[in-house]
């Protein structure tokens, strides 16, 4: 009854070296969260799905894995209740009522729910980060997975801009210690509404955004005219090209947006979002310039990244030695909690992608040669009573820090040397009768071939060589 | 349309306090895990059903959490063939139609299933750990949930005993580590099945182990009634009375169980399987003595922890200063990987219950005072200007990893200070336009009340002052 074992598609293993790779990047990133006082939380893999539905789109309820009640899920189910007509059935309301738990889609939805959840209980400021996986019944492909780990900080209950540059820092010290070289790109939410208060057409800011954003692709002439296929007039357009016709350095550009917003574009309108984006943007440049990023910083007037969701700054981080999507991204949110109950919340908040960055490290060659998941020393078994002579010298090794493994079977010496090389092990200590009654023991730098040989007692010595 | 938020019932959320907590255990175990090189990996939450059914038992199957096929479950499931008689359905088959997966029950099938698929890019001996929650549709009740963490650690394709000693180490400086008094207990399963081949009842070994397992708690005699409801004999019970009349320490007991199984009991029957065993015990114990725990270490004949599973040794750990369930245990198992297609393969392992070892240095009072979530220094907030001013100052602390806050909005400063108190931030740093006048920055250790000025480039004096 053996079955060739393999795990859902979309779904992974991570192996040892996997492992130690993925711990490396999510320690760089917990201990650059820490030093700017962020907690960390957990929230439970399954959320009910009242909590939820409705959350993500219709597209998002469509990729929540449900998890069916627990018990006899379909025990007492009238299916005739369900059924349309013919041997046709209303299996969403079915779904609904087998299966009221679903698992976590993204960090966000939940973290709103503990804030409100347990307001009570909580400082704000709140200031978290929490690290765990996901799940989307995505259909999977390369690099996209249907489970996969987020990493979201976020800060709740303060609309000031010094969280926006507690992020911006962030970012860049992530980066820096990993050794990726990216561009932080920067827009405001409330610029994007500008663009539609002053063109006329407040309702069409998510048409005019997907066109924008397509402006390196396809060039003026194409994002013209798919606004026009989106219902823009061409008096609307004509605004539109003048906003992206801007020259000139920020302070340039903000100053033309000034008067766009003020009423100096062609349709003569006014936006008071789109004035007090400015005000935002030019206080958060302001500040990123006081505190001296070491990475560039733009403005990027086509970021919109989860339009509906963000209110002011939105944050993407792009790779500049490697191409592939954003590794970073995020934003500032005014209500995000106000659906469980708790309205007027400010918060901001970015979420690395562990996956993206993994692959850019990997891709760039940049992990530390040093990760590594093997120990220091294998202590090599000749027969029962080697191993037992080294047994307290292993353990002296360890309560000092050394990591160190004793070969289980008194196998043939090629074969433990073997299992040394494949993990990467750097030292091999040879030790038979001989290093017994003399108390000494041997260790080989199996890299150099130096070898040294020491008392068994002498734990420092030998500490120093290993550390060499 | 706010709800009112909660979570599933049998799941947690962990606060900042819980979850600091939470890493101070996982983190010792981890680090212990290292020293003896284990390797960590990770396996997806999602398994498909077939890999999990039929590996805990009809009871075990009941209580995996199981997932609805993505997309539309329901579509195209023809209910009428599922219907049995009247409004009756087969549920199970239904169920199994529209779920083909599953919520991982433990770490342990998972773990060899792994080592199946993997088993080609694998080095044995595979050494392992794995920290990962598991789910349980078990009813919730205090101290058990429906989601919960394992920490297992496992080494595979080896019978040495060695990696037996390994574990009952890595016990020992787990809880040492810890601060935790336990006690180890020992057993062997070849033991067991002696019991059943000496009173002629080999495939009653369950039977006697349940009735044995009893003993401290109800005693000889109703130990003896419950063999004879379970279809022991007199004769048979006769045997088992003798081996729970043992009397001696360790060596004796030994001695004695070898005249039984070697046909000395009333039976006269012999068993290959239990000398073997008490070979094995011997063997462990005379490691575990040149290792020199710390814990003290006893045999447990009662002790038997899934029996149909392990092979060998089998472990358990109790907090000797706390009233609570097993802390730990494990074994040795000869053929978990069989169902999978690799047979013979010898592992052991062992399981730390995270939730338990929460529990033990909570009610003993044994997590560090040091654990904190929150920073070390808050720099108040007095406005605009003097909060810019502080931006450096507090970049430069980061970097010499002092974790440091700036209160984002200039609130009152008995707000400010409140905050500290609640997250007990050691230090306020409060600093006006003199400070910024003067390039000083005034720091105040609110335990001690002790206050210092110092210049803002003179960071490595602020560093000593935080530090002491």
């Amino acid at each position: 009854m053996a079955q060739k074992p393999s795990i859902p598609k979309g779904t992974r293993d991570f192996s040892p070296v996997e492992m130690a790779r993925r711990n490396y990047i999510f320690d760089t990133i917990r201990s650059v969260f820490t030093t700017y006082g962020y907690s960390q939380i957990e929230t439970p893999a399954m959320e009910n799905l009242s909590t939820l539905l409705g959350k993500y789109g219709d597209e998002g309820d469509k990729l929540l894995f449900r998890i069916l009640n627990s018990g006899d899920a379909f025990s007492g189910i009238d299916y005739e209740s369900f059924r349309i007509e013919g041997d046709s059935f209303n299996s969403k309301a079915l779904s609904l009522q087998v299966a009221e738990k679903g698992l976590r889609y993204d960090l966000t939805v939940p973290f709103a729910r503990y804030v409100v959840q347990h307001r009570g209980e909580l400082s704000f400021p709140f200031k978290r980060y929490q690290i765990q996986p996901v799940w989307r019944a995505d259909r999977p492909q390369k690099g996209r997975y249907r489970e996969f780990y987020q990493c979201d900080v976020d800060a709740i209950g303060s609309s000031s801009l010094l969280l926006e540059l507690e992020l911006a820092e962030m970012v860049d010290r992530v980066f820096a210690a990993l050794g990726i070289r990216v561009l932080l790109k920067i827009n405001n939410r409330k610029l994007l509404t500008g663009f539609g208060d002053i063109c006329g057409f407040p309702d069409k800011v998510t048409d005019i955004t997907v066109a924008i954003d397509k402006l390196d692709k396809i060039g003026l002439p194409a994002v013209e005219e798919e606004m026009a296929e989106r219902g823009l007039t061409q008096e609307a357009i004509a605004v539109i090209r003048e906003i992206l016709s801007l020259q000139g350095g920020f302070a340039e550009k903000v100053q033309s947006m000034r008067t766009l917003f003020s009423g100096g574009s062609s349709s003569g309108l006014r936006s008071e979002a789109g004035l007090k984006g400015l005000e935002e943007l030019e206080e958060l440049f302001g500040l990123i310039e006081a505190s001296g990023l070491s990475c560039p910083v733009e403005l990027d007037l086509s970021l919109a990244r989860g339009l509906n969701y963000y209110t002011g700054a939105i944050f993407e981080v792009k790779a500049l030695d490697f191409a592939i999507g954003s590794i970073c991204g995020g934003g500032r949110y005014d209500n995000l909690t106000g659906i469980f109950g708790l309205p007027d919340t400010s918060g901001v908040g970015i979420s690395f992608g562990a996956d993206r960055i993994y692959d850019v490290l990997l891709g760039l060659d940049k992990f530390p040669e040093t990760l590594s998941d093997a120990p220091t020393v294998l202590f090599a078994n000749m027969d029962a009573a080697s191993a037992r002579y080294v047994i307290p010298v292993a353990g002296a090794l360890r309560s000092r820090g050394i990591s160190a493994e004793i070969y289980p079977d008194s196998s043939k010496l090629k074969k433990q040397f073997d299992y040394a090389e494949r993990r990467g092990i750097p030292f091999l200590s040879i030790n038979g009768e001989t290093e017994a009654a003399s108390r000494t023991v041997n260790f080989k730098n199996l890299s150099s071939g130096e070898q040294r040989s020491f008392s068994a007692d002498d734990i420092d010595s030998i500490l120093a060589f290993l550390r060499a």
